[in-house]
């Protein structure tokens, strides 16, 4: 029976480069000899990026409500959680998540303003204890992030999706909700100052991993 | 500001005959001069049939864990509740909708077998103490109800989804689970003998119409 594997996971607002840090956390574990799963939330899985499309569709003339959104989230979480994030760190290989429950906390906790308590009920319904053995928060101020965030959607073609279309006040929001979840846990999330070249950030982040993961191999 | 209008559920395993019961409760409910809302669960809204499509997909190889069924029906429910129920009660109408929270508990819970205290605990996150006020459960034994459903499939084609080809044992625990909640409630929980030609069914449920409703209006 292999050792169970680790479950990283990734956070920070929009526009903090998220995806191409990612990239760089697997290639330096996989150059450690680890099985690395790259995944994302919502999502993971075919049926839990069906619920991802159903949670980012802008074009419905029905808001979403707070509740159905959180309740939404959670189940394509349970479904991500049994079907691919179990069974990998099961058999010992790493999982690398962007995103997980921490956005939750911060989207629609801190952005939506939905009661920690609420979404805390369904975090111990659903991961039944599991959490993140470490978490990278990448951090930068918003109007930074919305700047990069400008560059990439003009040259994309300009199309944002639901959450992208949020308010500035919202992702303040969401940067203090993420920021005080690792004051409260510094043990686990690990806060990279992402406002920065991209050979800094990544500077950063491997000295993180040096720090925190070595002890684990 | 009109009084809150009355919210009427109809319950039931496959074959029972909720749906052209469901339009004679609404008739008799209509000719008392009321507004009625028909509905059915999961689903009654846009949104909420999207999440019903995902429920009832047959065709993923994945499969679709116990807890994302469970919170994805919860997902469905609150949107409706947000988004059709609570307006409508709100303004004096009348509710009148195909399966609520006593399908999950019969299906999910009695069906599959997820405990019964973890769905309460959904119930209570997502309704905060709305209920119905009135629960028409139409029953009979398993075997009648499938042969009138092998009767419908015949003449409609034979295409069943997921939850129609689920086992009879399933249909067995879905009944006797329905039967279990309205011996524990039936102040709200009225059984209608559903095992007889329709006129029979319709005389039944009119004279607990009578009964249990009249004296409301």
């Amino acid at each position: 029976m292999a050792e169970r594997g680790r479950f990283i996971t990734l956070e920070g607002g929009e526009g903090v480069g998220k995806s191409t840090n990612l990239e760089r956390v697997a290639e330096w574990l996989e150059a450690r000899g680890l099985e690395v799963v790259r995944t994302r939330e919502p999502g993971g899985t075919p049926r839990a990026e069906a619920i991802r499309g159903l949670l980012l569709d802008p074009a419905q003339d029905e808001p979403l409500a707070d509740d159905a959104e959180l309740l939404l989230i959670f189940a394509a979480r349970a479904q991500h959680l049994a079907e691919r994030i179990r069974p990998a760190l099961a058999r010992g290989a790493w999982v690398l998540c962007d995103r997980f429950t921490d956005a939750t906390f911060a989207y629609q906790g801190g952005g939506r303003g939905i009661e920690a308590a609420r979404i805390a009920e369904l975090e111990a319904f659903v991961q039944q204890g599991l959490a993140p053995d470490l978490t990278l928060l990448l951090d930068m101020p918003v109007a930074a992030a919305q700047r990069r965030l400008e560059g990439r959607l003009t040259t994309s073609g300009g199309v944002r999706d639901r959450f992208e279309q949020e308010r500035r006040d919202f992702f303040e929001a969401v940067r203090r909700a993420y920021l005080a979840r690792a004051e409260a846990d510094p043990e686990r999330i690990a806060v990279i100052d992402a406002d920065a070249p991209l050979a800094s950030v990544q500077a950063r982040l491997e000295a993180c991993l040096e720090q925190r993961v070595t002890p684990w191999l």
